[in-house]
C-alpha cells in the first residue's frame, strides 16, 4: 500500500511524541513536513528525525503540498484558522484537543470541515483508543452492566509535576483545568452516557498552588452533572495527586466497570518492611504511549479506507459545552444549566 | 470488673444482632430486659439467648429498674421519646442511626441529654470502629496525607436485597436513602473533614425501582457537598450494587487514603476459564459484625470508664443536617446552601 | 442449653488467646479450671479471666473434676502423657498441634484415644477453619477447578520476629520449622490433595539466622513432594518474611484457587509519593484470631452434638510422617521416599 | 544513522512476528531477506511485509550477502550449523531460544561465536527486556530485598492451547516443556540468582493431557533446586491454566519481589453478581509483544553501538544444563546432581 506522507505543526513535547511514533513505531506513514514558529526547533526536529522539509510558516507548509495529511499539534489557540487552511488545501486533519475553547469556533469550524469532500477529520481524545478504555466500552455496549448510570472519572496529574504545570497555567499555556484535561473527561462522560449534559455543579479550590487562582484555575476541581437521560457523571480533574492517575468508573444498572482504579506502572509488587507497595505511573507519555499510537494508525486506516473518524467536531464542541459548564460552575459556584450556557455562548 | 446489665428496646433483625453478641461475643456485660411490641418476637428472643425479663412496653422495662444501659434500636420516629424516658430514668444510653429525622427532635434530645448526670451517651456510627475506618483516620490525624480535600463515599446495598429493601422503604420501614444509608457518610464526611457543610447539590434517580419515586426515594443518590473550610465530599447511596458495596476514599494534599476499594469476601482469589475472580461481600451483616462488636466494647468501656462517647448528640445531629440539605437538593435537583435548610428546620 | 466446663492447662501466650475466646468471645462454656506448672501465671490468669480453680498439677487438675473438656495447650512434649490421662479421665480433648513429633507415641495415642467411649478428640489445626481456607476447600470440594494437582504452601513469620523465634528455636522451646510451623502445611497438602506423601526433596538454609543451623533449625526451608495419587506439593516454611505471610495457592487441572496471595492487614490502601501500598499482617495472633474462635465453637459444638472431629489422630500422625520426611530431606538434602521414613520411625 | 539491513530465515507465526516488529515498530532496520523451507510462506511474507529479497535456501541467502544481522527462528535442531554459517559470514546473529538441545552443540556454537570478530550474538530471551522482569532485576541489583534466597518461577500456557500444543509436542515441533517453556525460567533462574545450579529434583505429571508421556512430556512440571550459592529455585512449566500465566517471585532476606501475580489482561475490572473480575492474558503473543519489541532494538543497538549482549552462548548453554537435570529429575523422579549431569552431556 502507498505510504502516506504527513506534515506536522507545533514540535512542542507532543509534537515530538507524535512526530517519534509516526517515523519510529508505525508502518505506512512518513513525516515529510515539519512547521513551527521557532526555527531551532524545526532544524533540530527534522535533524533527529530524518524529515525533508522544514517550515516556520504554516502557510508555506500547506501550499508546499506533498502531503495527505496534516498533524496539528499547536496550542488551542491556533487550531481555528489551521484546521479552516487545511481544510481549504483539501487535506486530511488530526487535531489535538481541546478543539477550540470557544464553541462558536467550532461553528466555524464544523463549516469547513463539512466543505472539506469526506476528507478525514479526528480529534485527539486519545483515551478512546487504550486497550481498557477500549475494552470498557465494549463491555458497555455489549451491555454487560446493562444501562449506564453513572460515569465517575478521575485525572490527575502528579504533584510532581506542579513546577511545570503552575508556571504553563500562569502563563496561558495551560487552560483552566476543567479545560485542558477535563475536556477527556468530558468527552468520555458523552462516549460512555450516549447523552448531553443537562446541568452540574462545580467546586474545589486551590487547596495547595494558590496561584494558579490569578488565572481561573485550580488544583483540585470537582463537579457532578446530570445527563439528559437522567445518567450522571461526577469528574474530578486535579494536579497534586501521587502520581499521573486517571482512572474511570462506569456504573451500570446490573453491574460496575473500572478503569484503571490503581494507575500501576508494571506489573512488579515489592513486600518489605510490612507493606505490600506497587510503583504508579509517573507522567501521562507513561501512561498514553500505546494509545497514542493506536489512535493515530486508525486516523491514518480511516484515511486509507476512506471512512470517517467518531471523534468529529461536533465530539469536540459538546465536550467542550460540558467543559463550559464544570469550569462555569466551578467560578460562580453555583448550579449551571446547559442551555444558558449554550445561549450565552452561541447568541 | 462487676459486669453490666443491659437492656434493649427493638427485636427486629438489626436488634437481635445486638442481643447475639451481647450475650454470646462481648465479655463483662448481660442482657438482662428486652421489649418489643410483639410479644411472640419477645418470648423468641428471651428464649434464644436466655434473657430473664421482656416487657411489649417500654416504660413497664424501664420503671423495672436492674439495669445500668438501654439499647435503643427502634424505629427512628420513636426515638426522641424514649432517649428522654431513659434520660430520666438516669440511664447510658445507646441509640441507633439516624438519631432522628428532625433537627428539632434533635434539640430537644440534647437538652435531655444534657441534664442526664454524664451518663454515657452514643449514636451507634459502627463505621468509625471498623478497623480499616479507624486505621485511616488515624493516618489522617497522623497528617499522612496533609489536609483533607476531598472526602469521597460510597454506600451501597447489593441490588439483590431490592426485594427486601423496596418494601420497606414503600412502608415507611425505610426512610430515604440519603437519611438511612447516607446518615452514616455523612457522619464521616464531618469525622474526616473536620468542618460543616456548606452547600450541596445532588441528583441520581429511580433507575430500576421506579416505585421508590413514590415515597421520594431513589435507588441511587449522587451528592456534591462544598464545606466551610473548603473541603469538598462526594457521596454515592444506592440499592442496586454488584455486592454490598461501601467503600470511602480520602484525598489530602499529600496523598490519598483507600478504605475498602474492592469489598472482597474473603482472602480468596479464583483463576478461572481466562478470568480472575473474587467473592464480594453480600450484606451489610458480613461487612460491619467485627464493627458492630467493637462499637459495643467501646460504648461499655465508656461506662465502665466512666468517661463520654465522642459520637454525641451534635454529631447525630451535624450529620443529620447534612443528610437533609442532601436529601433537598436531591428532590429540588437545585443546589441547596446549608443556612437555608437550617433555618427552614429550626425556625 | 447446659454450658460446657472446661479446663486449660498450659498458660503461655497461646494458652491465654484460647482462655479469653473461651470467656469473652465463645457462648456456653466457661473455663472453670485452669493449670502450668508456674504458680505466679495460674493465680495472674485465675484474676484477668475469672477462673474459680487454679493448678501446678495436672494430675491434680484431672482427679478434681467438674469438667467436662480439656484444652492442651502445653509444649508437645507433654502431649501424650497429657492426653493419655485425659483419656483415663473419659474428658473431650483439644489439643495444639503438633500433636507429637514421634509417630510411635502418636501410635500410643491412638489407642487411648480409641478406648475414650467417643469423647471428642480434635487437634487445633486452626487453619481449616479460617473462612477463607474454607472457602476454598469448599470450592475445590464442589469441583470448581477440577482434580487437585500441586497444593503451595508458604507460611512465614515476619523477620521482624527473630528475635524472639531465635531464642525460643535455641532453647527447644520451638522445633525445627517444618515441624513446628510446617506442620500446618501438611496437614493442609493432605486436606486438599486427599493422598499421602510418596517421597520429597528440601533444601534451604540459614540465610539470616545463622545459628539456628546449632539446634538443626533454618529460617527457610523449601520443599517439593510428590503424593500417592499423582498431585504434588511445594511447602516454604520460613522466619524472615515482610510480614506474617501465610499463603496457600490450590492448582487444579481446571482452574486455580490462591489464599492471601497478599496477606492484608485491613481494608485500606494509600497513594502516596508515587506509590500505592498496604500494611500487612505483622503476626499470627493477627492473621488467625477469627479462625481460633472457630475452631473451638466446632470442638464444643461437637461435644454438644455428640459427633467427632475431623482433625483426629490419624490426621495428626499422617502430617508428622510428612515433616518428619521434609526435616530429613532437608538435613540429608536427599529425595527422602515415604516408605524409608515410615519404617525408621515405626519399626 | 546507517539503516541496518537484515535477513530473517524461518518464517513461522513466530517469525512472522519479529519480522512485523522489525517493519513496522523498530526504526532504523529493514528485513531485506526471507528464508524458509516453504516457497509459498517466503512469497506470502515477501508480499505481505514489502520485503525484497526471498529464498528457500539458507545458503544462498548468506552468499548473496546485503544484510548486516540474521534473525534465527528456526527449530531447534536448526540453530547450530546456521549460527556456524553465519559467523562464518561474518554477520551479527540473533537467535531465537533455546539455542541447543545439547550442551555439546552449545560448545560447537561458542567456537564459532569466538571467532566472528566481536559480532553481535544475542539469545532471543525476551522476559529479560519486559519491564516488569528488567524493573525487578533493576531493585534486586539495587539491593532493595538483600541477598536473593529463592527465585520462583511459573511458567503456564492456557489450557485453551492444548489443542494446538499437543499436536505440536506429539509431532517433535515442541519440545518436553522444562526444555521448550523452561529454558526461560532458567535463564531467569541464573539472572536472578547469580550462581549455578548444584541438584534438583522434579515431579508432576500429564494430568490433562495423557499422550504427552509418550514423547517425554508432561502438562505440569514441577521442579525444585539448589544452587552452588545456596540460593534455590522452584520452577513450574504446565500447559493447563486459566490463562498465559508467567509468574515470579524473587524472595531475598530483605524483602519480596512479585512480577506479574495476577497476568492481567488490561487496566479493566469487572464488578458484578456478587464477584469482582478481571480478563487474563490469553496467549504469549499478548504477553510478551513489548518485549520482543525491546530486545530487538537492544540487538540492533548492540550493532549500532560496537558493544556485545549480554544473552551470550554461554548463557544459552548454562540454562540449558538447568533446563536438562529438571527435564531428567522428571523423568527419573530422582534427585539430580549437576556434576553428573554435566558428565553424561560432555564427555
Amino acid at each position: 500500500m502507498k505510504e502516506l506522507k504527513v506534515g506536522v505543526v507545533g514540535l512542542g513535547l507532543l509534537g515530538e511524541l507524535h512526530i517519534n511514533q509516526l517515523q519510529n513505531e508505525i508502518a505506512g506513514v512518513r513525516v515529510v513536513s515539519v512547521c513551527d514558529i521557532f526555527e531551532k526547533r524545526v532544524d533540530e526536529i527534522q535533524k533527529k528525525y530524518d524529515i525533508p522539509n522544514g517550515y516556520t510558516d504554516y502557510d508555506e507548509m500547506l501550499s508546499a503540498g506533498g502531503i495527505d495529511a496534516v498533524f496539528i499539534i499547536t496550542n488551542v489557540q491556533a487550531h481555528k484558522d489551521q484546521i479552516i487552511k487545511a481544510c481549504k488545501a483539501g487535506l486530511n486533519i488530526f487535531v489535538e484537543k481541546p478543539l477550540s475553547l470557544d464553541v462558536n469556533e467550532c461553528d466555524e469550524i464544523a463549516k469547513a470541515v463539512e466543505k472539506n469532500n469526506g476528507k478525514v477529520f479526528m480529534i485527539a481524545h486519545m483515551r478512546r483508543f487504550d486497550p481498557s478504555y477500549a475494552a470498557a466500552k465494549k463491555a458497555v455496549d455489549a451491555g454487560e452492566i446493562g444501562d449506564v448510570i453513572m460515569f465517575k472519572s478521575t485525572s490527575l496529574d502528579a504533584a510532581a509535576t506542579l513546577k511545570v504545570n503552575v508556571p504553563k497555567a500562569l502563563s496561558g499555556a495551560f487552560h483552566p483545568w476543567f479545560y485542558e484535561m477535563g475536556i477527556h473527561d468530558t468527552d468520555l462522560a458523552r462516549w460512555f452516557i450516549g447523552s448531553e449534559i443537562k446541568e452540574a455543579y462545580a467546586t474545589g479550590g486551590c487547596y495547595v498552588a494558590k496561584e494558579l487562582a490569578q488565572v481561573d484555575d485550580y488544583d483540585n476541581g470537582f463537579a457532578l452533572a446530570t445527563f439528559e437521560n437522567g445518567a450522571c457523571a461526577y469528574i474530578h480533574v486535579g494536579k497534586t495527586a501521587a502520581s499521573c492517575h486517571v482512572e474511570a468508573e462506569i456504573i451500570g444498572t446490573k453491574g460496575t466497570i473500572r478503569v484503571n482504579s490503581i494507575p500501576r506502572r508494571n506489573r512488579v509488587e515489592i513486600l518489605k518492611d510490612g507493606k505490600a507497595s506497587e510503583d504508579l505511573i509517573f507522567d501521562f507519555y507513561e501512561r498514553w504511549g500505546e494509545a497514542y499510537r493506536i489512535e493515530k494508525i486508525e486516523f491514518l486506516n480511516c484515511i486509507k479506507e476512506g471512512r470517517q473518524s467518531n471523534i468529529s467536531v461536533e465530539a469536540g464542541t459538546k465536550s467542550l459545552e460540558i467543559a463550559n459548564i464544570l469550569h462555569e460552575a466551578y467560578m460562580k459556584k453555583e448550579l449551571v444549566k446547559a442551555k444558558t450556557a449554550e445561549l450565552n455562548k452561541r447568541k
